[in-house]
């Protein structure tokens, strides 16, 4: 029952992003691709948002942290000294009956075939990797596969000393990235949650051996309370502490944070103590010495790394399940104005007395950083209720009343309250509210 | 002579992006990638302003144009439909001797190798597809074979109908998408100019048959504006029109604009008439009517398309060149201050008197959207030289008059002209300057 009303929801919200233009499944006049998605006129904005306030707290806010944008295609070497080329893969394992593909820890060897009900018939479990491979350059032969990377982070570890340099930076200090990464999952699922194509936002923050384990306390908290920040729900966040057995095998401690989605609590973020593993590992690989010199105490030593690591696209779906809300007489998105896909709309009463002119003037006076939405079709109630769907925090109405005294009137979102504004104030009424 | 000096000032450049932090080679440690780039610091942020402008003129200033963010993984069927399965390759030949390898139009097939000398030495040419191909899902075979998109325009064109239904638009209107796209060039080379993974900025305008000759022009004219805009030099830009032998076969006409580089006159961005080519061949190749309906004339028909396509890094390739000034005493990267990545530094004269405290909460007064920059390290005229290198087109400095009268001096970058102003000021004389 709890199943089929988590499905219920998200079925209305994939309606709704498709409806208003959030998310698109990517080719669909081909019949769409497995668990790629496209982001529409809203699902853009809303997305650049959230990047944008994710960039904006970790590094124009902060003198510590120094942003960076690798390339998605890096040198193969870089995943053997990872342990992706080794480690990162899945088991699987087929039913040579049926044909049909699992993997081996979703799925009870002990019994039937679930898809054909046949008695052992499952192969021996193999190892399937999960990078996405090619080839650079026109020979398509061994020493050419390069591979999509399947995070974004070893491009930070590989330029830590490229990026100290030109930065002039001394421990501790972080680095910032967000970006393209791919993995070839087996079983992607859950809308835009779990999908092989996905948007990255990582920070490396590099400290002193010691150091490591309060750092980790500090960002832990810093993360959480980004997700205050973004609007979301505080009773539907929690941390998840790895047990033992349950870390990376970089990791010396790991929390997750935790999101309760219509189908269960899940990984929003993942904030690591990855120690020297990473570093040392590319010292090994690359010949290179990659130690850090502290000029106060003239020792070296690779420094420790506390990473954060969130899913761009995770997070949007997180924000529109937490925004989504049904009312008696409509559906709204109750998302943060800072990640409004747009921020106000400038709707005419009427088409008429000269409304749709005041209504654009005031349009082209908002516009400029930010989507500002104009709109004169159908009744008032109904373009309200349009851009309650699209979470539009406020909309500005020009009316009889306007033409008169030159104000109009200011509709917030949530509460539907309305104010009398004076048109030239509406500028500076909406930035003190549109504040992140 | 030409060629030796224009190598030198792109050495220059090259070795000042690594030095300050715009862009580094990537995998450095591993010796690099063939033609792959990292974005430092400064780097990361100029591409992020260049981004931010170009979707400010084409979506937040117009009523008429939508963002898109479609996935890199598409439909393998996409690729049939748009002719890069069946065309989008370079001839190739082997030298049999030396097993070198040449694009066949880059070689003089009737001479001898130009590598190991010998004659008769070429194999017979064969086409080399530009597209990465990678294999999603368990199986590596043909069924699961998928490609790196090559552009980022045809996710546009899929995607079509589901934007004009989202947003509710009519005829003539555009849909404008950044992001990164692939291309297995065989000779790749200048820098950051021509590389195999890039980043594009696309813009793609649906209009009636009859009206795409006008609304060529249109863009012709508007595209070359916007270069205006980031700050180049008048001079260094052009118009080449495509002779006929040179239209790609989706094209009815196509211009570049071109700018001079060290390295002579080179494309940086295409506008095209790509007809009702694109829409057609999805119609044919996906089943679906992809036609649009003219409720004021009852009419059914495919759009034509007008694009303008733009490489992001070549962007910023070309705002560096053009910026980059060698002085009697200096060198100055003189940026426009829209896209300069650290808009400006705030330094104290020296290390006591409060004045590192007082420079360190104007930091905290001015950041917030943007990179502002403490420095405190090293003589004042270091410090400027340092921001010169950067681009940075403010410096503020707190002396000993600051301690008496609470202004601070404000250092333009390309004047060097000092001009005192009060620290409650500074925002806005900032912002004022700042604007695009």
């Amino acid at each position: 029952m709890a199943a089929k009303n988590a499905n219920k929801v998200m079925d209305k919200l994939v309606s709704l992003a498709k409806r208003r233009g959030f998310i698109f499944q990517s080719s669909e006049i081909y019949g769409g691709i497995n668990s790629c998605y496209d982001y529409g006129p809203l699902g853009v904005e809303m997305k650049k948002n959230i990047k944008e306030l994710w960039w904006k707290s970790m590094v124009y806010e902060r003198d510590d942290i120094e942003g960076l944008d690798a390339s998605i295609l890096m040198h193969p070497k870089v995943w053997e000294a990872s342990g992706h080329v080794a480690g990162f893969s899945d088991p699987l394992v087929d039913c040579k009956v049926c044909k049909t593909r699992f993997r081996a820890d979703q799925v009870d060897l002990e019994k039937p075939c679930p898809v054909c009900g046949n008695r052992d018939s499952f192969t021996e479990i193999r190892q399937f990797n999960l990078m996405f491979k090619t080839f650079m350059g026109p020979v398509e032969d061994s020493a050419n596969v390069v591979f999509l990377r399947p995070e974004t982070a070893q491009g930070i570890y590989v330029n830590f000393h490229n990026v100290r340099e030109a930065a002039r930076k001394k421990l501790p200090f972080g680095i910032a990235q967000i970006g393209k990464a791919f993995r070839n999952e087996i079983t992607p699922g859950n809308f835009i949650f779990r999908t092989r194509e996905f948007e990255q936002m990582e920070m490396q923050y590099f400290v002193k051996p010691g150091e490591d384990e309060k750092w980790f306390e500090y960002w832990k908290e810093q993360r959480m309370k980004w997700y205050q920040r973004l609007g979301l729900k505080q009773e539907k966040l929690r941390f998840h502490q790895h047990a033992p057995d349950e870390l990376a095998h970089y990791a010396k401690a790991a929390f997750d944070i935790e999101y309760e989605f219509p189908f269960g609590w899940n990984e929003i973020e993942g904030i690591h103590n990855r120690t020297d593993f990473d570093l040392s590992r590319h010292q090994e690989f690359s010949g290179k010495d990659l130690r850090y010199f502290d000029d106060q105490t003239k020792e070296r030593f690779i420094p420790y790394i506390i990473e954060t690591s969130v899913g761009c696209d995770r997070t949007l779906l997180t924000c529109l399940v937490d925004a989504y809300t049904e009312e008696e007489e409509r559906v709204v998105l109750k998302l943060a104005p800072a990640i409004a896909p747009i921020k106000a709309a400038v709707l005419p009463l009427v088409k008429r007395d000269g409304m749709p002119e005041i209504a654009k003037q005031i349009v082209d006076d908002l516009r400029g950083d930010y989507r500002i939405f104009y709109d004169d079709a159908g009744s008032i109630g109904r373009r309200y209720r349009r851009m309650d769907e699209a979470g539009t925090p406020f909309c500005v109405t020009v009316d009889s009343q306007t033409l008169e005294d030159q104000t109009v009137t200011v509709r917030e979102r949530d509460s539907m309250q309305q104010e009398r504004v004076h048109i030239k104030e509406v500028k500076t009424y909406l930035d003190e509210r549109l504040k992140a």
